[in-house]
């Protein structure tokens, strides 16, 4: 897995502190923007995110680059739907030779691991298979190389169908600050399925080190004592979460 | 694959026409309701799709229930983000035995076809291997039956890593008129993915029982002589495709 | 103001518990749909709420008709993005002799409310002295009625930037029930403006009533002692809100 | 009116190639970022465009200062959803003394002018003498500068029910590169309302200085001969237009 910060709206916390001041001020933008200097950049963001004031910090978004995760991520991360995301097509892309993850738990019994690997290449020798005898058949008689070259786009259209789950996906993913704050709170706890909180995780670092004081708050709810259900949902208390070491 | 229309707003055309009238009438509501007959909800509504005044038809929205499809076609459909989706867990529903979408240009190959339901029973096979192996791990010393149950449940979690694409799902999917409409105009396009494309027109075959007037001009955009692309982009002008019986 | 519901998903809280149960079930969702009884339909969405997963509350929606109520309340409103709004155009509609909203506050004080009623007068002629000195400019010369009647509304168009707050609209409203639930938190909050929370209260009765069981928790948080901020927003304790008789 | 882009992503038009280009690559991201020079950027772009492959223009987002409109734009700019704003509050900001903007049509005629210019002052006469009215009824008995100063505010709360739609109001405005086309499409258009086609106008300036070949086709549709209607909207063919030196 590897999780990259392409890219993100410049000084995203003073843009933030800048665009709630207005909603109170008689002050220009220009005169706004100028006195957001560093103190008053924090003390604002902090006020901010302590009335649950949410709106301003959609101002700022975050592009990632996100490589080598599974397609089961993808159909997770999809889900959140006040983001933008382009990923690599499983129609256009042969995935002849895929790469694939592997679930440390699996990885940690030895006769999974192998039934794992097997079943992967097993998978990669299919999909090879079919994809040859999709496109033998539908080039039958056609001379045209680009119209092959088509042909056989359209042949691994099918033969993915055999691709499985743990088959590798790059995207490039945007979300706003808001949609991020939503984000890291379910996919940080510590009931999320192990390799979206990873990738959830890794953002948000990224993003904490651009805008520190905006995500100070952001993660697993528990860590900063807010997961708001009757008893956490990953059945501890927070002392039983200390103890262990989660928190 | 089913497709079923479990619900949906009532009286859609009306409500839709109603909507629209307000715009641009001084009447109270219930005036307005009052007036909208067949005849007047029909003219309304095709003054509203002739000028391209999209936003009154978001009034109203449609349930489906979609079962027997690929993880793929979930892939794609999950794409259209204003929308609303309940779809079964991989994490949560055990995929034992699990059926699958057999591709028709597979089922067209005798040998492809074999070589297919091998793999299907193999992934099968390995799926319940792997789900024994990380139960009797995870179990191991555990007497509580409650908590065994959970721990299936995360032995699956990581064993649905093997599950191909051609895996079902089933799901629950709204959608309002106006997002229906760009679905169906991405969806039904003879480009779309044939998977995805029998879904979309099954779900507009369903739509029209309810509401025709107002999904008269829904479909590929090439049925109504509008596919906006300098060529078309199947790569037929539309002669052509009249000519092959396509239109 | 006049609030009506007119018109919502069938069923609701079956379609929400439908949705839900799908997602851990491995049956069929005709078998899913048979077996939510009342009772049955009732443990699922009180489960739902209690987890917070709100999801599955988005598949049904309730369209609203909301009437004399003022352009103060529309620019508030309008701000909820998750939400279909069509509204009265004071581009095409004259407002020659318009309704307004008088604030109670206004009203209990007979000096302001002379100052008010005298300055929504001149306003109104004010508005129609514009409309018709533009009218008459842009119609000088011109013999076509049909071009008349619509130089009559690039006349008002320009005329309305006279017209106060206080103006009255009305609006065909459509929500789904998450969205719902974020409105009435916000809206129903005491701190909230007084006309968009008595809009909000409404609504909140008159779902309540198609779908108790679904809207047993919205509405101010306070209510359910659920302010979560530090001090509550409208700077008293719950204790001090019950004894005042706010709760 | 004035119009600043304050803010927005960084290298937009080689962020939204390297977006589409994922698609289609077997290349790590690292690799199509480096290949993504200037040349092969725009040929993407423009690639991207012609196909109407809309979604990868979505990961770059513009924040604008829009300063010195009327609360009439403020009513139409809010009704684009896929946006964010913070906006002036007159809750919380007073208005006496406020600022207005006089349409161009209403300044060329003297004696609509005058009435114009009164009316304004009589309004912020009334504002001021509301809010004192209600003050005074507030601040009855109590002592305390505090809450003296927020109950200043809530006189302001309802003494704003006499400002008119002319009053300036301010707004800072993030919208994505897809959400900004389909705003071009309908502001710029020639039958938009004069206030929001100047705000348009000048938007669309402002992101073709730093993204000039994203955002070559936006503006209305008309200038590149794309308006979508059976007769163009404003009534006119194309050859008119030109004739009339309106393209």
């Amino acid at each position: 897995m590897k999780v990259t910060l392409i890219s993100h709206t410049p000084n995203p916390e003073q843009t933030v502190a800048a665009a709630a001041r207005l909603c109170y001020s008689a002050a220009t933008i220009d005169g706004i923007m100028e006195k957001m200097d560093e103190a008053s950049t924090r003390r604002m963001v902090n006020m901010l995110l302590g009335m649950g004031h949410e709106s301003p910090i959609e101002h700022v978004s975050f592009t990632f680059g996100i490589e080598g995760v599974s397609r089961s991520l993808l159909a997770q991360i999809t889900r959140h739907r006040i983001a933008s995301f382009s990923v690599q097509s499983q129609r256009y892309v042969s995935e002849s030779g895929f790469e694939y993850v592997t679930p440390p738990e699996i990885a940690g019994i030895p006769e999974a691991l192998d039934i794992y690997d097997d079943f992967m290449k097993r998978a990669d020798e299919d999909y090879n298979r079919l994809t040859e005898l999709l496109y033998n058949k539908y080039t039958d008689g056609v001379e045209d190389e680009g119209r092959k070259k088509q042909l056989r786009k359209k042949a691994i259209e099918d033969a993915r169908f055999v691709l499985p789950n743990a088959c590798t996906t790059k995207m490039i993913l945007t979300m706003n600050a808001r949609s991020l704050y939503n984000f890291f709170d379910h996919r940080c706890c510590y009931r999320a399925q192990w390799e979206i909180r990873q990738v959830a995780n890794r953002m948000l670092e990224l993003v904490r080190e651009v805008a520190p004081t905006l995500f100070a708050g952001a993660g697993a709810p528990c860590e900063s004592g807010q997961c708001n259900q009757g008893k956490m949902s990953c059945g501890m208390t927070i002392p039983q979460r200390r103890e262990k070491g989660l928190l």
